[in-house]
C-alpha cells in the first residue's frame, strides 16, 4: 500500500488509524443482507447498530449518554480486523475471543496517538464488560440488529448454522438488561419467525421457502 | 420482503425505518477500496466518516457539538438510497441533485414518527447548507476521506473519470472552512499524487502502474 507522507505526526498516525480500519468493510458476518446474496459486512454493521441507537434512544432501560453509545457501536467491533467475527452462537470460538479480541485492542488503538489510544481502549473496555448503562444499551442493539436481518431473509443465517428458537430466545434475555422494550419486541419476531418456520431445514416445511 | 408485526406503533416506524435505510449499502460510490477490486457502499464510507469524526475532532475549524457532527455524519448521505450517488466531478448529475434528494429527505424520514422525522431531517438540513460550524466540519472530512481512498489507490477513481489535479485542488480549498489542517493535509497528498503519476492515464507514465 502507497505510504502517504504527513509532515504533522500525530495526524499521520490518526490517519494510520483510519485506513487501517478501513479493512473493516472486509470482515464478513454471518447475516445475510435482505434481497440480495450477499453477507453483511462489519463497517455496515457499525454503522446501523450507530443510527439504531440514535433512532431507539428512548428505550435505553435507565438514562444514557448518547454521544458514549454512539462512539462505542462505532468501535465495538473493530477487532475483528485481526479477530475475525466470531458468531454469537459459536461455542468453540467464543472459547479464545477475548484473548483474540484483547491482542487485536491493543494493536488496533495504539496505532493512533497515545492520549486517543486510551480513550478509545477505555470506551471498548466498558462496551466489552457490559456494566455501565451505555454498554448495556449498546451491547442491546447489537443482539437485537442481526435478529432483523435473520427475520427478513427468513432465518437464512440461522438455518444454516443450525441455530435453535430456543438459543435465540435465550439470547434475546441478554437484551433486557440494555432494553427492556426491545427484547419483548425480540421475542415477538421469534414466535413469529418459529411460527413461519425460518427455524427449520430447507425443505422441512412448505413455508421455509 | 417478510412483514414483521410488532405491536407498539411507534416501535413499528422505527424499525421500518431501519429496515428501510439497510438499502444504502448498495449504494455504490464512485472511490474503490484498497487492496481489492470493489467500490466503497455509502453505508460504509458513512461509518468511516463518523469514526473519522470522532478521531480528527481535534482539527475542527471552530468549537463543535461532536454529538450532533457524528449524527450528520452517520444520516447525512441516507438520501441516496432513492437519489443515487452524484459524484463530485459530475456537472451534470449536480443540476437536479439538490431536488431528487430534498424529495428522497422527504420519504425517508417520514418513515419515522413526527417528531423524530422532524430531528433527523432538521440535522440533514444543517448538513447541507454548511452554515454552522458542526456541518462545516462534518462536510470537510466527508471531502476529505475519498482523497485517502483515491490516494490509496493509485487515482483509480480519478483516471476513471478523467479527474483533474486542479478539480481536486479546488476540492480542497472546501475543506478549509471547517477543517483548515486536514485542508493542508489534503492539499500534500494532491501533490504527492500528481508527483507519483496518479491523475495520468493508464500508461501515460511509467509511475501510473
Amino acid at each position: 500500500m502507497k505510504q502517504m507522507l504527513i509532515d504533522d505526526e500525530r495526524l499521520a498516525r490518526q490517519i494510520d488509524f483510519l485506513v487501517e480500519i478501513d479493512r473493516l468493510k472486509h470482515v464478513l458476518r454471518r447475516a445475510y443482507l435482505p434481497g440480495t446474496d450477499r453477507n453483511e459486512n462489519t463497517a455496515e454493521h457499525s454503522w446501523h447498530l450507530a443510527v439504531a441507537v440514535l433512532v431507539l434512544a428512548e428505550y435505553a432501560a435507565e438514562p444514557v449518554d448518547l454521544a458514549r453509545v454512539v462512539c462505542m457501536a462505532l468501535i465495538h467491533d473493530i477487532v475483528e480486523i485481526d479477530a475475525g467475527d466470531t458468531f454469537f452462537f459459536d461455542a468453540v470460538g467464543a472459547l479464545d475471543k477475548a484473548e483474540r479480541e484483547q491482542r487485536a485492542a491493543e494493536r488496533l488503538f495504539g496505532l493512533l496517538p497515545p492520549d486517543q489510544a486510551d480513550g478509545f481502549r477505555a470506551a471498548w473496555d466498558e462496551f466489552e464488560a457490559r456494566q455501565s448503562p451505555e454498554a448495556r444499551f449498546a451491547s442491546a442493539l447489537d443482539r437485537f440488529m442481526p435478529l432483523i436481518h435473520n427475520y427478513l431473509t427468513e432465518g437464512r443465517a440461522w438455518r444454516q448454522h443450525g441455530v435453535r428458537p430456543e438459543q435465540v430466545l435465550a439470547m434475546t434475555t441478554r437484551i433486557d438488561p440494555g432494553a427492556p422494550a426491545i427484547a419483548a419486541a425480540a421475542r415477538a419476531l421469534v414466535a413469529q419467525a418459529q411460527a413461519a418456520g425460518y427455524f427449520d431445514a430447507v425443505g422441512e416445511t412448505a413455508h421455509a421457502s
